[in-house]
């Protein structure tokens, strides 16, 4: 690098995490609580998680809603600027079909050889 | 997740991570050695980048070569499956420029509101 700013390495510094990214993957479905984002995320732990979701707020990738319920309900959704990170979830997922599984998920372009 | 393998989780193993998500960056441009990566990837030591390069070789997404000079000179570069990965650092970039830098690098489609 020659000392300008690099939009990858600023997007590395908040995305390059297997959690971050495994959470986005979730979040980009709609609104999900803490417990459905620790199910959902296999094998995070919940001080790993919290710690995610309190990253990405701070970013403003998401929003956490509190609704006035007893006991009070969290949901956490994606923000225009964690919408916009969706791309690099869908370019990973394309990646790991391809080279990384033996038996892709249903995608949009399957080529067989016989 | 139902249990099924995810092209996600299984691409974020391996991509996961800041460093590596550099170090693809700069061997986009070509062959590159552990020297000219030292000083490209800003920031990184000379274990980690070490680490980082001997994973990538070992998941395939890069080779190493070592011509007979004296001293030897190893030059790593991209193989296929490593090529492959570049649409997620482009995407990276993409969000980076737009969202994460003030005065974003050079891109094909600039806006101007004036």
């Amino acid at each position: 690098m020659d000392g300008r700013a690099c939009g990858v390495a600023e997007a590395a510094k908040i995305l390059g995490d297997k959690w971050t990214l495994l959470l986005l993957r979730d979040l980009a479905q709609g609104s999900r609580r803490f417990k459905d984002l620790e199910r959902s995320v296999d094998g995070i732990s919940p001080t790993m998680l919290a710690g995610r979701l309190r990253e990405l707020e701070r970013q403003g990738l998401l929003t956490r809603t509190t609704y006035n319920e007893i006991p009070p309900r969290v949901e956490y959704h994606l923000t225009d600027k964690g919408t916009e990170a969706l791309p690099i979830v869908e370019a990973l997922r394309d990646y790991g079909n391809r080279w990384l599984l033996s038996r892709p998920e249903p995608s949009d372009a399957v080529l067989s050889s016989t």
